[in-house]
C-alpha cells in the first residue's frame, strides 16, 4: 500500500468517524442483554441493509449445533436468540476473504444505583463513551462497520467476499459464533475486535461454567446449629474450588504463553441465592461457578477434577454427605485457543497483514497478548482452522459499572481495520 | 370443676372432633404466607360470624404502633395486613376475661418438589395432618375455636369476655399481635396454643433480624481474584457472626431457664443472594441473618454488639476495607420474654388453670420448656402486664417440608383449653 492511499483511508475514517460515534451511541442505547438482543440486531440489519450488503438474519436453533464441537449447553431456550450477517460479495474475487465478526450481546448491568448514568443512555465525556456493551464490544461492531464504510467512500469494496457478523451468546456459550460456522460462513481469516487496547490476542483461556446446587432438610432455626444450613455448606466446597484453582495455576501446569501471567487461571462465584425465610434454616442453595482453562487442557478431564474436588469436599462435611451436591454444567463450555500456535501460512500472513496495519496507524509494533478470557475466536481458530485475530480498542470497566471505550482507540482501530482489509482481501472499484 | 362435667366436655370435643379436623384442613388449604392472609382470615371472619361472636376485622397500620415498644421494622407494606377479632361479650361477667390468641400467616414452602404432596393441599395419614400452617399454627386457631364450641355445645358460654384472634405477622414481626394491644384487647391471661407438644412454654427467646448488604466495584473475572468477590466477601463476615453467637452463648451469659438447653441462641444465615453473570466478579451480596436472645438482654446493646463484630471483620478484609457492609433491620426486633418471671398472682393463677386441665385430660403434670424461638406471647406478657400461657400440640416440621400436626394431640388441648376456659373464665347459661 503506497502513502497516497494509507493516507486516503485514514482521512476517509476520519471523515466518517463523526457517524461512527453515532452509530455507536445509538447501538449502545439498545439494552441487548441475553434474550434482549432483537432490536439492536434489528437496527444492524437495518444498516448493513443501507449499504446494501446481503443481509442473513436467522435464529439461532439448538439442534442445528448441539453435535458440534464446541457447543456449550444452552441457559434458557433460544426464541429469540437471532444472528445477523451481511454479506460482501466481490466481483474480482482476487483477494483472500474475511470474516469480521462482533457480538451484540452484554452483560447485565448490575445495581443501577451504582452506574454514574444510566447504562443504556450512552453519553460521551472527556473522549470516552460510557455505556453498557459500549467497550465489551459495539465499538468493534463499529469499527468493523465503519472501515468498510471509509473503503467504500474512497470508492472501493474489498476484492474478497467479506462476512460481517453480529452475533449472540457470546457472553455465555459462544453458540451465536458456532452457528455461523455451521451455516456455512467460512474464509481464510476472521478479525475479531474485542477491546483489548489495539493488542493482539495471541492466547485465550478455555472457560467452563458450572452451577452447584446444595439441598437439606430444613427446619425451624430454634432447632438447628449451622450444620445442616445449605448457605453455610456451600462455604467449604468454594474453598475447596479455591485450591484446586492454586493447583491448576501452579507454574508446572501452565500453557507457555502465561508463564508470566499473574493468576491466569480465576475461579469465580459468579451467583449466588438461597433460602426463603430468616428464620428457617435455608434448605437450598445454588451458586454458579466460572473456572478458566489453559490452551489444549482437555474439558472432560477438568469436569472429572471439579466433580472429585466438590464431592471429596462433601463428604467431610455432615450436612453435605447426606445430602450431595448436584452439579449442573450450563454456558460455557469453552476451550482455550492459541492463534500463537495455529501453524499455518494464512495464520502467518494475516498476523503480518495486521501488524503492518498497525504500525502505519499508530507507528508501533503490534503488542501480542495472552488475556484471561475466552472470545469466539476458539470458533475459527480450532473448529475451522480459520486463524482469528482478537484487536480491539481500548476500553475500561467491562462487566463493571461505568464501563467505558476509548473513542480515539476506536478511530485509531477502524483506520488499522480499514488497511487490514485493504491489504488482506485487495481492493476493486465499486 | 366435677366430675360429670369434666366428663362431658371432654365428650363435646370428641363430638365435635371430625368437625375440627374439617375446620383445619381448609383453614390449612389457604395459602397465607405473608400478604396473602386475606382468604384465611374471610374464612375465619365466616366462622366466627356463624358462631354470633361479634366480628373485628381491620388493616394493621404502621402509624397506628410504630411508637409503641414492642414494635418491629417492617418488611413491604401492609396494605394486605389484615387482623380479625371475634369478641364474646359475657352477661354477667363474673369471671377473668381471656384472649385466645393464634397466627394465620405462614412461612414460605421452599421447592415444592420437595414436599411429597402439595404443601397447600392438606392431607391426614396414620392420624397426622400435614401441610404447610397446619401445625404452625392454623392447629391452634382450631383448638381455640372448637374449645368455645365444645361449651356451646353443653349449653355454656365463658362467664367473663374472651377475645378470638386470628393475627397476622407473626412470623417476621409480631407487629399484628401488637395491633390487637393498640387496638384496646386487654384480658387477664392469654392463651397462645403454638405447636410445643403440650408443654407450657414458662421462657422465650428474642429474636432480632438483620441484613447485610455488601457493594463494591465489579470486574471481568479475566482480571480478578477472589478479593474483590462480594458474595465471598461474605464468608468472613459469616464466621465472625458465628464467633459472637458463641460467645453469648457461653454459660456466664446464660438466662436462668437456659442453663441447660443445648445451644440455645442460634444464628442464622437465612437468605442469600449475590451476583448477576457468571463470568463477572459480583459486585454485590446480600443475606439475612437471624440471632436469638436471652429474655432481658437489652435489644440496643446486641444491635450494636452486631455491628461492632461485623465492621470489625470487615476492617481485616481487602474487599471490605473499602466496601463496609451496610447493615438494615427489618422483621424480628423482638424482646425475650419468660412467663416463669411474670410474678403475679394472676400469672400464677393462670398457670395453675391449666396445669389442672391439662392433668384432667392426659393424667400428666404440665411440662415446662423454655423454649429457643419466639412467638406473639411477649406482647402481653412484656407490654399488657398480661400472663400468656403458650400451649398448644404436638407438630413435626414446623417451617420445614411434610409439616405436620399429630391430630390425637390436637383433640386432647382442644378439651385442655375447653376446661381451662370452664374454669378461668367460670361459665354461664347460652
Amino acid at each position: 500500500m503506497d502513502k497516497t492511499q494509507k493516507t486516503d483511508i485514514l482521512k476517509a475514517v476520519d471523515t466518517l468517524f463523526e457517524d461512527e460515534v453515532e452509530f455507536l451511541a445509538e447501538l449502545t442505547s439498545h439494552p441487548s442483554t441475553r434474550g434482549n438482543e432483537q432490536s439492536a440486531q434489528d437496527f444492524i440489519v437495518s444498516e448493513l441493509q443501507s449499504r446494501n450488503l446481503d443481509v442473513d438474519r436467522w435464529n439461532v436453533e439448538v439442534d442445528d449445533i448441539s453435535h458440534l464441537p464446541g457447543f456449550s449447553p444452552v441457559i434458557g431456550n433460544y426464541d429469540d436468540a437471532i444472528n445477523i450477517v451481511g454479506s460482501h460479495h466481490s466481483r474480482q474475487n482476487s483477494g483472500r476473504t474475511l470474516i469480521l465478526n462482533g457480538h451484540v450481546d452484554v452483560v447485565p448491568v448490575g445495581p443501577l444505583d451504582m452506574w454514574d448514568t444510566p447504562p443504556f443512555e450512552p453519553r460521551t465525556d472527556d473522549g470516552w463513551m460510557y455505556g453498557r456493551g459500549a467497550g465489551d464490544m459495539k465499538a468493534g461492531l463499529a469499527t468493523n462497520l465503519f472501515a468498510l464504510d471509509a473503503l467504500r467512500s474512497l470508492g472501493f469494496a474489498p476484492a474478497a467476499d467479506v462476512y460481517y457478523q453480529s452475533v449472540v451468546e457470546e457472553e455465555c456459550t459462544g453458540n451465536g459464533a458456532l452457528a455461523c460456522l455451521q451455516r456455512g460462513y467460512k474464509a481464510d481469516a476472521a478479525l475479531i475486535p474485542e477491546p483489548f487496547a489495539e493488542d493482539l490476542v495471541i492466547a485465550q483461556l478455555g472457560v467452563l461454567w458450572l452451577q452447584v446446587s446444595l439441598k437439606g432438610i430444613p427446619v425451624h432455626v430454634a432447632y438447628a446449629g449451622s450444620g445442616s444450613n445449605a448457605i453455610e455448606a456451600a462455604i467449604p466446597l468454594i474453598a475447596s474450588l479455591h485450591e484446586m484453582e492454586e493447583r491448576w495455576n501452579a507454574p508446572e501446569h501452565r500453557h507457555g504463553e502465561y508463564g508470566h501471567v499473574h493468576h491466569p487461571l480465576n475461579l469465580n462465584i459468579g451467583k449466588i441465592k438461597g433460602g426463603d425465610w430468616t428464620s428457617s434454616v435455608p434448605a437450598w442453595c445454588v451458586f454458579d461457578v466460572r473456572m478458566g482453562l489453559f490452551p489444549g487442557q482437555d474439558m472432560d478431564t477438568a469436569k472429572r477434577e471439579i466433580e472429585a474436588v466438590l464431592m471429596e469436599a462433601a463428604q467431610s462435611n455432615d450436612f453435605l454427605r447426606n445430602n450431595r451436591p448436584e452439579i449442573v454444567y450450563h454456558g460455557f463450555c469453552a476451550e482455550g485457543y492459541a492463534l500463537a500456535e495455529h501453524n499455518t501460512a494464512m495464520a502467518d500472513q494475516a498476523i503480518t497483514t495486521l501488524d503492518d496495519a498497525h504500525h502505519m496507524v499508530t507507528g508501533d509494533d503490534l503488542d501480542k497478548i495472552a488475556i484471561t478470557a475466552t472470545t469466539d475466536a476458539r470458533f475459527f481458530g480450532l473448529y475451522a482452522d480459520t486463524p482469528a485475530l482478537v484487536y480491539g480498542p481500548k476500553a475500561e470497566a467491562i462487566h463493571g459499572f461505568n464501563e467505558r471505550v476509548d473513542l480515539e482507540s476506536v478511530r485509531r482501530v477502524t483506520q488499522a481495520t480499514a488497511i487490514f482489509i485493504a491489504n488482506w482481501c485487495g481492493l476493486e472499484p465499486l
